[in-house]
């Protein structure tokens, strides 16, 4: 979350007259985040957030967005909820762009997640992968194996001026995940995202999840994997046992892993550091005009990666045998 | 506003276990803004701006600024009040850095004003004058005249780059300001920032002025001098003297111009010009790293430098003879 394009007064006056959210008394951007315009929005009504959706996003992939909400919310996943205006549109136009309204869901993210954390965010996950089961909405994940060539294509010829050996090092790994990259995994929608900023908590205990601009429908020990890179590397890049432990665990709780799953796990997480890794590297050759965040460092996950290369089995991320 | 700092949860909770609040339900960074780092921060006791003063801020200001919105919410200038500690303290420290919770303010600002928010901005800034006669601190303004050169010193290599000519043309102005600037003008205390971003509007009346971080002792005809540039000029560059107009006459409903102030205006506007054309240029040639927001165009303000150049009295800003 972040702003990139201006609302005037007037655009959001009208764009407001198609809702029954009465007079706003308060509007607000709001600094975290990459991808789209956040405002924080007080009205009569309530409190909520108003989303622009920027050009990194394909404007056909909304309804699945905006569907999943009320889909998860439905079935008990405390997640923002699309606000219908008076049409019935959850979907609109200001400023140029898509935009949505969803509800406000109170909840602070936490910076330094102990392994408690960890292991709400694997139960979280966990109720989310179960609760996408009946959603009738498909979004392939543009982001996985099939879609990393074109972003290291983009990333190869300047990789070497983030770190000397990038560029050979990514090409090996690309390589050698492809012929090794496992396929048949039980999979549904996965969140694809969920890292310490789109979970909230209330006094310790996970209080909701937002930002499923990146869902799709993918291996749900994809998902995991994407969570024990975020929530279970300590900031030296060392990986902590404790949290994965909690993490697989919360997770199992309410969905065991399958013995492919568990047998995946180490290439699926290892996929997805480089995954991370790829996004991170092409933002960061490539920061556009006007961006007001500042890139996360691709190296980061060239850490996570060279670890989970060297994970023997899921065992090293605390799973239970 | 912006964010320069981030808040751990822990650090976030160790602050406000000193201060009557409650729970923290939400806490979120927000993005407009450039000095300061702000988070909009819901507890159980209602709505709040948290600020941590960065590097910009002297620290041996902040009373002078605390004590002033005290000051002036007292005497009925809606204005986010200070919210003060269990020990007595409206100041702490958090995250390295000084810190305040001041009451959040409802109301949106205007991106595009009419002539009517001129003219209310107008009363606002006189009822501000007025309400801070018996303010017992005093703050010299480290942007007047008397800091210009400094600034223009640090920008002056470098000027040519962002236009041809432009160290040239500076050089030349600061010095015939200096030959013309007025002194012994009405003074006291003046907000000398107050942008279209620092007034709140709720259903097109003025709800509250925000951003005290610049204010000072100076002549009041200089902040309404801020205030024309600020808020009476088109997009194109063109003066807009219905603004202006009724920002003189808003103005002088609660306080007449004497007449040295409406001789000395066109000066006065002049040299306001020139500060912020210097202040942006000074932070265009040196964005600093980690900055989340993007530096404001220096030549916005030489196109209304150039304007007030060619003012012959006070008359061409609206003032009625």
């Amino acid at each position: 979350m972040a702003v990139y394009t201006e609302v005037t007064d007037e655009a959001l006056g009208a764009f407001l007259a198609g809702y029954d959210l009465g007079r706003v008394t308060s509007f607000k951007g709001i600094a975290e985040g990459v991808e789209n315009s956040n405002f924080l929005m007080r009205t009569e009504a309530g409190q909520f957030i108003l989303t622009l959706y920027e050009k990194r996003v394909n404007e056909a992939d909304l309804p699945f967005f905006i569907g999943l909400m009320e889909h998860l919310s439905a079935r008990g996943v405390t997640c923002p909820q699309p606000v219908r205006a008076r049409d019935g549109q959850a979907l609109g136009r200001l400023a140029g762009r898509a935009a949505a309204i969803v509800t406000f869901l109170d909840g602070l993210w936490i910076r330094r997640p102990q392994a408690h954390h960890c292991g709400q965010v694997g139960e979280a996950l966990a109720r989310m992968h179960e609760a996408g089961a009946d959603f009738a909405l498909r979004r392939p994940n543009a982001l996985s194996i099939e879609g990393w060539p074109a972003l290291f294509a983009t990333a190869e010829p300047r990789a070497d001026e983030v770190s000397p050996g990038l560029a050979k090092e990514t090409a090996a790994e690309l390589a050698a995940l492809q012929a090794i990259w496992p396929t048949g995994l039980p999979s549904g929608v996965i969140h694809a995202d969920l890292f310490p900023d789109n979970v909230f908590f209330l006094s310790d205990r996970l209080s909701g999840l937002i930002d499923f601009y990146f869902a799709c429908n993918d291996a749900f020990a994809y998902d995991l994997g994407i969570c024990l890179n975020a929530w279970c590397f300590e900031a030296d890049g060392a990986f902590n046992v404790s949290k994965g432990m909690a993490m697989i665990n919360g997770y199992q709780r309410l969905r065991p892993l399958k013995a492919e799953e568990v047998e995946a796990l180490p290439i699926l997480a290892r996929g997805s550091a480089l995954r991370f890794m790829l996004t991170r590297l092409v933002d960061w050759l490539d920061v556009p005009p006007g961006a007001k965040v500042v890139p996360k460092n691709p190296l980061e996950y060239l850490v996570k990666l060279r670890f989970h290369q060297r994970v023997v089995s899921a065992r090293d991320y605390g799973l239970l045998a």
